[in-house]
């Protein structure tokens, strides 16, 4: 580093700010993935909420995972997939960006975060509704939990089952380009980032260089 | 969805040629962060890796999470940091792009993919060392595994110890800015993106109007 450098130790975290310290460690790890989530309750209620930790886990069989936090307002999201054993995910854009914001507010459990939003569910005999506003949609399955015991949070493993998407958003070699998407990035709780495409790298082999790969061309 | 839509079920999935499959998922969560985890086996031999799926675990203790596919190269880092119970993470920004995929090479293990990349390390009296080139980086220390049966993969669980980072990255409010940084985002395995500040937002609460909070200038 030749900039200006900070050095902070557990000490120092400790002694920090509760909403200090969190902005810190929700944004040290780098840029994450923002996806409104949906689920269904017993009684038919619709719920939604955004979640920036979905992940990849597996391409064969296709799974995803989530973290929950059982003591927020996302424990209506768990309550309900594991009720119903499923769930949509919803890849959120620009245009719906102030939307799926706003659906982190603390609702009472007989809101529904579409209607408070200004969001539509799409029924597609899933069993749980699509959000109508998404380009990219895909609807996924309960498979295990796995509770992770030093903060009582919970790492939720779910298999996907189908998917729509916008079909020019598709490469040829499988890619789903979120940049034709608009789909956006976040750091931090709050602060949101438009992605620019930069660089596709060849597959790196041991002594052979990196070859720069075609970006493709929106038609 | 107004333009031309695909719909792709769990029959498309497997019908689906084992490249296509792997991109396929691997984009379809959204943009994924890029980090280098170092690691430092027992003959003291140095250990560098590409990671996308360093996650935010919790900040009060500071937490994150790795997954690990134990049958992959990646068996070194973790062999590693299961014995040494230390590793060092270090984000990845556009001047070390290069350099950082082609740790993803399969080198043997005698190989240290600091020298073979043109990276170098950075001892600090953590026990690990670091990135020198890095902008960011952080110690973490080994806290528990979460074996996910369904793919033979292991959600690692870390505490953070020690953080490194340029100070004017940090703002006010503990967000650690990370265009100031360069940082990159990942899509898919090898696409790769610069991310443009957009917009923060303000804390969500029912019946309540977002707004737009102030953008930091660069000094």
């Amino acid at each position: 580093m030749n900039k200006k450098e900070a050095h902070f130790n557990t000490q120092d975290f400790q002694a920090w700010d509760r909403r200090f310290r969190a902005n810190f460690f929700n944004s040290i790890g780098g840029y994450k993935s923002i996806n409104l989530l949906t689920t269904k309750s017993k009684s038919g209620q619709y719920n939604l909420a955004p979640f920036f930790s979905v992940q990849h886990i597996g391409a064969n069989p296709p799974l995803m995972s989530l973290i929950f936090r059982p003591h927020t307002v996302e424990r209506h999201s768990l309550e309900n997939f594991r009720e119903s054993g499923k769930a949509t995910v919803n890849a959120v854009h620009s245009a719906i960006l102030e939307a799926a914001h706003q659906s982190s507010a603390k609702y009472p459990r007989e809101v529904s975060e579409f209607e408070a939003c200004g969001l539509h569910p799409l029924e597609r005999g899933f069993g749980v509704p699509y959000l109508k506003e998404a380009r990219l949609s895909f609807g996924i399955r309960h498979q295990s939990e796995h509770p992770i015991e030093l903060n009582d949070t919970i790492l939720l493993i779910a298999s996907i089952e189908e998917v729509y998407l916008e079909s020019d958003s598709l490469l040829e070699d499988g890619l789903i380009e979120h940049s034709r998407l608009d789909s956006l990035t976040v750091n931090g709780l709050d602060t949101y980032y438009q992605p620019q495409p930069y660089k596709r790298l060849s597959y790196a082999k041991p002594n052979s260089k990196l070859e720069e790969k075609k970006w493709p061309k929106r038609e």
